[in-house]
């Protein structure tokens, strides 16, 4: 259960109910991460793919109300009836909605209305939360975890609309830190073989659907790397060619690459003096080569691989790694600032498996043996997104510390690139 | 103000300078119209033929500071010399610019910030008009009836946006007028015959290069509609299957009805009564049935005029029946505010060829006879626009008063239809 | 046959009857344009604009089928009752049809069939004509011109589907005739000034809806062209720089030129010496330096004109010009073979007006003063398209002889050029 | 022939070299499925996914030409130096190609120049094999299994083509079988459990190289359906709301069935009776209800499993299934004619595994542990797929007999579903 979870953090003794301070703590950092945003910032939809960060902030707290304050709360009256029209994802069952394609064009509510909305909400929720049954504590649990993801969401949204501003403005200002060291070269960590379990079994803690059941898998003789791949490396791969050579892609990933003219990862652009700089939450800075790529697609991260003699881990074989590590270690986000990827520490075996960046692994998002998707609209939460997609691993420097698990699996399609996603090789032994 | 200029243009012996007056009154219009506007609101682009409230504000300064400031005040220094490339529409002889339609991801500079350089740009004009050559003068002319259009896209490009918005929300708070009686059927009055003359020369104060050179045009015989059509007649077409008959529309026209779903003005939407509402810069009302019908694109102008057994008016016959009224009277823009077309009014002969609405005509926008575009960047300003589209004339109840002339020619193309756009019919005699 | 026609336009006192003739040439000559096609080639559709060769020979089929057969001669029973749906084009009132992008879908009915359905129609229209009621025999008569429009179609259609093919194969193997010396610089000659009368009357023979009705217009002074320009001349705009400028270009113009990558007209390629080949109906061959270009687009003519410092003829200006020349003259279509166009032959005074190349004129496809479209179906026939299109006189090299006249208006949209379409040079005086 | 080719694998003594009689039975095949079409039908290309029949013909002519041939026969000239750029499909390091979206302009070379082609490279192969080396037969065997996919290919792009002809026209006209009588419900088979082995190891005969290596799997415990889903149990789905209810769809599965206004598999159509025919390789016919249903993507099979409360199987849950039938049995493809799924034959036990419908499998198509592709231009066949699609098994009617394994791993997208392509039900025990 989560509230373990969050009460092993602080505190190994834990006398009271932690759920209300892990409500109160994931609510206050979204409005957080929207406090260097102006009311434009905060509206404006850089692409499809994006939300505005208002809407990240209105749909979090339409789940809360929705789910929680009029399902489970007598008397609870609709802050506006008209706003759960715009602010419904995707849930088919909570009826029809506003166009995932105009959720830009929504100047009103102001972002300060939905601030006050979400107040409102907070109180509502808080006052409820002692006397909530448990399914609909469970709901209060399942929805301070969606608004995590959102929190990522909004951080990778609001730096894809910034990097279409030619002004190249930074989101957060903060003084870089010294570059780091380069690391050491890959080095290849023998993995498990043999049967292992993976996946959850909804007894140690909050996890979503698609993250169970548990169940064995047969691991095959391979190896993983230490750390993800660099900038630096990913230099070496454009610098012999690897964007303009089909033989390393896919053959969806060569159209992809050739349609949309890519030569790089999202957000690098040529400095004047021949090298890169990339678009990040803090403006344009020249290329950290010691930091992990970040900004790739999937397609790139198997031509990569591909190029390096090397493959994409399983997700099998990302878990069974990722077990022995601390998921709440890592570079993950701790307050509303610049995240950014680092250097990996010096250090043996395997590093840098949670925060820094997303790892793209080998394996289709697909259900695992015996799911089952929950019954009713939050059921839509995972399984209906199960064709055409690949899964990522660790989290980011996005991720809200405490969100990610080892059995976590985010996923996205191979063309899609704005999230903060990297890569770490794999091969077979 | 515009009262005077046409005064100065007539009067010989100018004892005072209309422009700065003229210059103050047109910028502080601008300002004024994005009163009642969040930053968010000025920002958002709802298509990509409009352009956000703030581009207008920004883009119209950009002209002045270009056009009078950097080319005719030794040692101005620009405001922002990363902002041009912003702010530049489409003189490809000022270079490369911000993609039209990525307007809308230009969250900053913020709608203050634009404040400001309009701010800081009115100042150095008004300080070097005393002393500005009259080439530079005739481009502060120039930049005014620039923002004058501006000024009217402003509105229409804000009313796009929030009718996309699902609450509707009202641009301009205002009590509404009580309904006007209806008009008395459409009179025919006789047009001109032979050979008349239209168009500017040059002499009789400002125009855009594109009114002239003055010409003779041959009019045939024919009658013109004292008045625009209704929304009561345009009511009358709809339920008459004037959106579901082929034979009425022309190719093309039938071709957009059908793949856009067309079934009335834009912004009409079906009341729960089964009559129509419309949404309007005041918000979303009972359709007026007195009123002119607007925001209709030419196809529909035509498709109406086709079942009317009528036609619309060549730019010459409407010219020259335009040319007895006074274009500063007439229902055109006084103020920030809700404008909207109004009823007729009572009285005999011709009535309304000034505001209310655009008016289509069925005539090409091409060159007169002996045009020739200004030389350099404002040289762009209209010739270049002539293909594919019709012309408009009379200008509408959100055209600034003094702006529009009997030899104004405004265009779109024939499936646009987010102008305060309406018809008058016409016919052969 | 058409000079017979023409004949008997002119001679009240009729012996024959001119119109089995006409019929049976017209019939005849486009079965001989399809002689060199496999059934492969006259089924494939190269582009949404363009119809398959069999397609064209069907529909001019269908043509006389349903207008004169079915509802004018008793008894006659469809050939088969599923071809109307398939060989309709655009006539709504004959209801439903199969969509235009998909001509080229219908490998079924093959060539063969076709071919004799053209024979069974020809008969039972052959039979029929002596008793046929006037009303009749003008379908007929419309008929024949339809189809000779058809056989032009037909011709550019061909090869814009042969220019497909990596293999560049000819359609008619033709020994070419030896380069043309260069023509003289162009000349300008004075065109007539004050009203002038254009348009058909009706009474002078056969002619479209839209060439009438006659009626006085006003020309402005000008002076035009005494000959089209030619590929030499285009090459010198060429390598200006014509195609990179954009302040040579309507504004659409140079969008298209952007999107498209246009560097040349259409079907040119660059040669391995740096020369141009262009590709034609008799294979590719250097261009002929000495002969007119052709295969441009509105745009490419206007942007011609402007870097020329000249512009375009108004239709007018085309007509009044063309009035002193036989329609019957100069390089148009005789008999199936590789129509093309040639060098301006040594003379004085205006040439080439008819044959060679369509002329793109400045004037937008527009109803004459007066214009109805005829009632019914045949009332489709051209006022549909008065929208968006610009007009081209004159004929071309594929036009078969006696189709055209002084008064015929073709029309295509400005971005269209897999026509034989050329451009003439007008100026202002 | 296969047969033979599958006891050569079983038995060590070779008396005779099958090779030759396998290609000359492949390559005739392929001639005979072309021999009711014309040079039109053969050349017409019914959409992007499709390729025309001639194609297909020529670009297996055009395998053997450049691998064996070229690469391997000395001195042996191309036929046509010009043709391998028409008829490479998708090997980049063969060098540049002709549009696929394109393949249905060449309408030359014709059918009949194809033909004779393929007939002097046949010889050329034949007269080659007695004296090829061990590595150019692997890529006779090579090309004879990818001609067996294309003949597969081309009979669904066929009917991909004729399905567009209003006229729907018969590919083969033979008479139909009586309907058969509705099998009896499905009956679970449970499955293997534990760890199995699959896939291919290269030994027992040809293989693709995505097929291998041959691994083990771990097996959860499962049921299998004895039999794909029928027509009649499909129309059950589709009466009861089916396509209608957002809940039993996959995200992108719902949004490819509004967009695409999907209500039944391809190419079925209502009857004027209410009830449903389909379009098959035999014409426009009733619907069997006892058949296979077939022509369905993933996402339909999805939607439906879930709404039958079941799931599909993976692939090593069907290819440990197959594991004990013979792929040479079933409803397989022998000679050109109008392949057809047949109703399940009484029976206990599994069935129909092999032939009649493709069964899509629940696996996305992906590498198996230990995959590496071959070296060179054959290296490009299958690995570079691996993105976006699913795993389709056991071959269909059209499938040649001897061309499909347990092991075999068709691929598509989950659009997709021109093939053969049914479904199996699987379900967690």
């Amino acid at each position: 259960m989560p509230e373990k979870m969050m009460a092993t953090r602080r505190d190994a003794a834990v006398l009271c109910d932690p759920l209300p301070a892990f409500f109160r703590q994931v609510r206050t950092l979204s409005a957080a991460l929207v406090a260097s945003l102006s009311d434009a910032d905060a509206t404006v939809q850089a692409m499809d793919d994006a939300s505005p960060a208002k809407w990240h902030l209105a749909h979090t707290t339409w789940f809360f109300e929705t789910f929680v304050l009029r399902d489970h709360v007598p008397g609870y009256a609709l802050y506006d009836e008209r706003w759960p029209f715009l602010f419904n994802s995707y849930y088919e069952a909570e009826g029809e909605r506003h166009a995932r394609a105009r959720r830009g064009m929504l100047t009103r509510p102001a972002l300060d209305e939905v601030l006050e909305w979400r107040a409102h909400v907070d109180a509502a929720v808080e006052a409820a939360l002692p006397g909530l049954s448990a399914e609909a504590r469970a709901l209060v649990t399942l929805g301070c975890h969606h608004e995590q993801q959102h929190q990522e969401l909004l951080q990778t949204d609001i730096l894809a609309l910034f990097a279409l501003n030619p002004l190249a403005p930074a989101i957060w200002a903060e003084p870089r830190t010294p570059p780091a060291p380069a690391p050491a070269p890959i080095r290849w960590i023998e993995g498990m073989r043999g049967i292992v379990e993976i996946g959850e079994n909804g007894a140690d803690g909050f996890a979503f659907d698609c993250e169970g059941p548990r169940h064995p898998v047969l691991l095959h003789p391979h190896a993983i790397a230490d750390r993800p791949v660099t900038n630096s490396e990913w230099i070496a791969f454009i610098d012999d060619g690897g964007y303009r050579r089909p033989d390393h892609w896919l053959s969806d990933g060569w159209t992809w690459v050739k349609a949309n003219a890519v030569e790089a990862p999202l957000y690098w652009r040529r400095a004047a003096d021949g090298g890169w700089n990339a678009f990040a939450l803090d403006g344009l800075h020249a290329v950290r080569p010691a930091a992990p790529v970040t900004h790739i697609s999937y397609y790139e991260a198997e031509a990569f691989a591909r190029w390096a003699g090397a493959r994409l881990p399983t997700e099998a074989e990302w878990e069974s790694a990722a077990r022995c590590f601390d998921p709440e270690g890592g570079n993950l986000l701790d307050r509303a600032g610049p995240a950014r990827p680092c250097a990996s520490p010096a250090g043996e075996g395997v590093g840098q498996m949670f925060g820094d960046v997303w790892e793209w692994t080998g394996s289709a998002y697909l259900p695992y043996p015996g799911f089952r998707p929950a019954a009713g609209a939050v059921g839509e939460y995972n399984g209906k997104f199960m064709s055409g997609q690949f899964v990522l691993r660790g989290g980011s420097c996005a991720t809200p510390r405490g969100h990610v698990r080892a059995s976590y699996r985010n996923f996205f399609y191979p063309h899609q690139r704005w999230q903060f996603a990297g890569v770490r090789l794999a091969k077979d032994l």
